[in-house]
């Protein structure tokens, strides 16, 4: 493990890989290695990447990467599908794609797939952002791959969030219902080159306008991805909302991020703790017998509590 | 303890109020009453009203009272605000106008307000409903006050949700955001008096239409609530849908509701072994090492749990 951390901090990518591998599964060791990088970690910035699927995420990503490289800056790319238990499919495509940056050692693009429960994928996601800011990636773009719930807590781990739209589709609704309009610092119409284009944008407008005022002032860049259209105005769009951040927003940020990263650690491994007692069938039982009032839920609570209370393996 | 239980059981209403306070205050002997109390509960209809601020919800359950009473029910009413630490203002307000109900033993009026953290509102509400329905209370009707995260966990404690929507507010877009779109079973366009209504009707079926398709035969009810009007049909409208319910949807409802009352338990337990011996400047400060890399958040972590994994006490 100590040979790992050190290969991390030389920002070897065999060794990132492995690191996010284990931090994946939520070994022990992942932990350990955690706590020996630490130290070197929070120097990146972070960018977080979210749309509907089809809003062509992917391939803003992959037209972002040469951008950064371009001004020299190492890349992580996380790409985090909560909703598929494998990155398979449509999403492995888009992953083949961006394998033409696979021979550049300067980029390092990992896909994660859902993982456990509760919280569990963003502070896996959390963990990777750690390894590769250790690892010595200047750049990390976190993209997810639906819109929802867990989405959302995983792009929020991001200096700055990028929203996608794009044009002909009614699943724009879903970017309201999951709380992502307020959480945007920088919209992205792609697919600009529909004649829907116009459509979408007087939407997102009065979207704005009506119901989310302070976001108002936020940027829109219409790109087409596909063709390399208006990727420098993203990246200048996205480089102008970090230089206007004051120092003390993306503290409190990423402080912010901190403690709701302790929570996270703290309610996985409580939930691991009854976990390992508990499981799925007696919890049913249990909830069945709740449902009957053969007992109360108190109770049930009670007994689950006594034993994580006990020393596992005592 | 044994007789607060019982006089809950022979519903008097000074029992019944004075337990609730117990559950608010989450004090040991809540529980206790709570496991006495629990075999003789679960037999109500649990009505829940959400919709923004302004939206008439308080009128309309004044209204809804008379016409539960006409057909004999017993009723308890609870309304809850998250957002406030007092239920003061205009909701004392609502609360005053309900009081023309407070010489009828049969029904029993409660504010409920924020209190603690992490689902303890919901907790605590769960806790008031097993209250009321052990009390005999056939109809049991929770109001929130406002429209949020918490205020989705609280009202999908109900058998039936009623969301009321009124118009001349850009405000309903909150509505889509905290996701009570999906889980309204009777929509309300109340003040339906104003010139507005048509407007807010047809936006209501396109978001209907658009994104949330499984929504689309939700009956739709409009009301005056200040004049009566439109309540029978807003009562007819819940009736019809509560006898629509297949008894394996309500059970199943049910069922969910204990499993996650249960994780809303042993998490408010686990948090409050926390919060026992972290207190809130304690948590600031190590928050404050992370962000500096002068601790790992896993190591925290940790400390916290080898704290919590002690007896209590010892």
């Amino acid at each position: 493990m100590e040979d790992l951390a050190q290969e991390i901090l030389q920002g070897k990518a065999r060794a990132i890989a492995r690191a996010i591998s284990l931090a994946e599964n939520d070994s022990q060791s992942a932990q350990e290695i955690i706590k020996k990088i630490f130290p070197y970690s929070g120097q990146s910035t972070v960018i977080g990447i979210t749309g509907a699927p089809g809003s062509g995420k992917s391939t803003l990503v992959d037209g972002l990467i040469p951008l950064l490289r371009k001004k020299d800056n190492k890349v992580g790319v996380v790409a985090v599908d909560p909703s598929s238990p494998f990155s398979g499919g449509a999403i492995l495509g888009d992953r083949i794609r961006m394998m033409r940056h696979s021979t550049d050692p300067q980029v390092f693009i990992r896909s994660m797939a859902t993982r456990g429960q509760l919280g569990g994928l963003a502070k896996a996601t959390g963990d990777a952002i750690t390894i590769l800011e250790a690892g010595g990636k200047d750049s990390i773009l976190i993209e997810t791959v639906g819109v929802g719930q867990d989405e959302v807590e995983i792009v929020k781990l991001a200096d700055i969030i990028v929203v996608v739209l794009f044009p002909g589709t009614g699943d724009d609704i879903q970017i309201f219902k999951a709380g992502i309009m307020e959480i945007a610092d920088v919209f992205v119409i792609n697919k600009a080159d529909s004649p829907d284009v116009d459509r979408i944008e007087r939407q997102l407008k009065a979207v704005l306008e009506l119901g989310y005022k302070e976001q108002k002032a936020t940027p829109v860049v219409k790109t087409v991805a596909t063709e390399d259209i208006g990727l420098e105005q993203l990246m200048s769009g996205i480089n102008n909302v970090i230089s206007a951040q004051k120092p003390g927003q993306r503290q409190a940020r990423r402080k912010k991020l901190i403690s709701s990263m302790l929570r996270d650690i703290l309610t996985e491994r409580i939930y691991s703790l009854i976990a390992h007692d508990v499981d799925q069938s007696l919890w049913e039982e249990w909830v069945e017998k709740v449902y009957k009032r053969q007992i109360d839920p108190y109770s049930v609570a009670e007994m689950i509590l006594s034993r994580i209370k006990r020393e596992p393996g005592q």
